[in-house]
């Protein structure tokens, strides 16, 4: 039997063009990829938004993978036509199957390397282990977030996303293309090991778990009153201090600021996606999470090595 | 006499967010810019282009302002149309005249707090002089490229722009936004110095003149082959080494990747706007500077003082 095929996404939104560039290098160039034997489909996510260098055209192609959007055929959308057709390709049972999605963005926000997990899939949760047992990225495990849903990695079973930054929208980096390709290296040479049965996890997965997203200080009008402190950008993935400030609004040096407090959930103290340009319109300055420490289930493995299996 | 006025432009470029959300700002509560008792005049350079969070609609309006392009009435674009109203609004025969334009810009590229000067007009030395002197910023000199004109400064009497990064497109940042309060507070005091005829300068100026661009290889499709070199990126303002990789291409971890060398002018080696996201359409990767050190002439002053004099 064939190995499982592996869908690999850059571009999904079109300005983050680091993913993007990389993988046309991919296909000029195979040799430069390595992929520890998993067969890959690499694909441009959004081609029509990667081409006008904007993250979408008429909606979040990330946030068009939700069942009941992709059922609704009065949803005619740029975006919701090409979910569908990436579905209808690449999906589990489609035309050129590929049972694990794996979707490569870039962010403003100081994320570094990292993975973004959806709700608790144990599959997902093996692929993560494995990854973070080799490369120790951070993973934002995204869940119970009615204001976002619908993201690609969910509708195959079995994906994650691979986050990096910071970079500016539109900006190729060495850095951030780097990084990206040691993620995606990584996640292919675990799913290889899966493949073959001989993926071994460590006893622990930390995860930040998503508890809620907070706004900038907006007026009326939902114009921005104030900015991300300079203290907290790029402290994603560390735990804000009592009394940090967290939003700065302009004044003349010869006066002084301050920024309101925040009532905190006592342990949802870890920021994520500090300033990411793309989430003003979503109304998100940070993300705050919980960190947690959770044992590596041995049911995680059997998922991800029984999805894997030829 | 009533005092000269300046008018101070933000937004010129309509995806550069933070000066434009300073000025909103300093419009509904002037007591947060310290202006130094010089009359200002501050005005949205390209509105249209900003509601679209887009550097421009049709052209970039800060390669406008060239007299033959602004006197050809078959030139009808957004921009050009902008770049008229402009002149007609606050030139220095206009309705609101202004002696003096100060562009508020930001860039990608990790220039910090700087100064760009164009050509060498002695009221504009003087202005970056006396700027130089409070805060040391450094300053670009931007002269003799013929690839490169129509900048919007260059229609005052006087004018510079201040130009600070890195920041992403359409991302609001509180370091840049304190920067670019305090070079611009530093521009008005050196100003209304002058206008009061008490402004003294340093002996010296320290400008990096431009030489040269240099771009990304590309293909025959234009496509880049290779980005900027992680060692080179954020060294904007220190001098190239030699040897030193310029570029960087994709590889696996596994195998290396090299750059070639760049024949460099031998005192041409200071790169200034590395990795600008806007300047990719452009042709540039970076451009490279000489190092100058000039002494400040006398007539510099007498030509700023006599300009501002009421």
């Amino acid at each position: 039997m064939a190995k499982t095929q592996v869908l690999v996404v850059a571009g999904t939104h079109g300005n983050e063009r680091n993913a993007p560039w990389l993988m046309e290098q991919w296909k000029h160039r195979p040799s430069l990829l390595a992929t520890a034997g998993m067969p890959v489909q690499l694909e441009i996510g959004n081609p029509e938004a990667f081409a006008a260098n904007r993250r979408y055209l008429d909606r979040d192609l990330n946030r068009c993978f939700a069942p009941d959007l992709l059922a609704d055929a009065a949803l005619q959308q740029v975006e919701m036509r090409r979910a569908r057709d990436l579905l209808q390709r690449y999906g589990a049972s489609g035309q050129e199957p590929c049972r694990v999605a794996i979707d490569l963005h870039s962010t403003t926000s100081g994320m570094g390397n990292s993975l973004v997990v959806y709700g608790r899939r144990p599959a997902d949760l093996a692929l993560a282990a494995g990854v973070q047992a080799r490369l120790g990225l951070p993973i934002y495990l995204h869940e119970a977030d009615a204001a976002q849903t619908g993201f690609l990695v969910e509708r195959w079973p079995c994906g994650l996303v691979i986050e990096v930054g910071p970079v500016a929208q539109g900006l190729l980096s060495a850095r951030i293309c780097r990084q990206t390709q040691l993620a995606l290296e990584a996640t292919l040479l675990t799913l290889a090991e899966a493949t073959e049965g001989r993926l071994h996890l460590p006893s622990g997965l930390l995860v930040h778990r998503h508890r809620g997203s907070v706004d900038l200080p907006r007026d009326l009008d939902g114009e921005p009153l104030a900015c991300v402190h300079p203290q907290l950008q790029n402290r994603d993935w560390r735990p804000l201090q009592p009394g940090q400030p967290l939003f700065w609004e302009p004044a003349s040096e010869l006066s002084g600021a301050s920024s309101p407090a925040l009532d905190l959930e006592a342990e949802a103290q870890w920021p994520v996606f500090i300033n990411e340009a793309a989430y003003g319109e979503k109304g998100i300055a940070f993300s705050l999470c919980r960190r947690e420490r959770w044992p590596v289930e041995s049911h995680w493995l059997e998922a991800l090595q029984s999805l894997m299996a030829p």
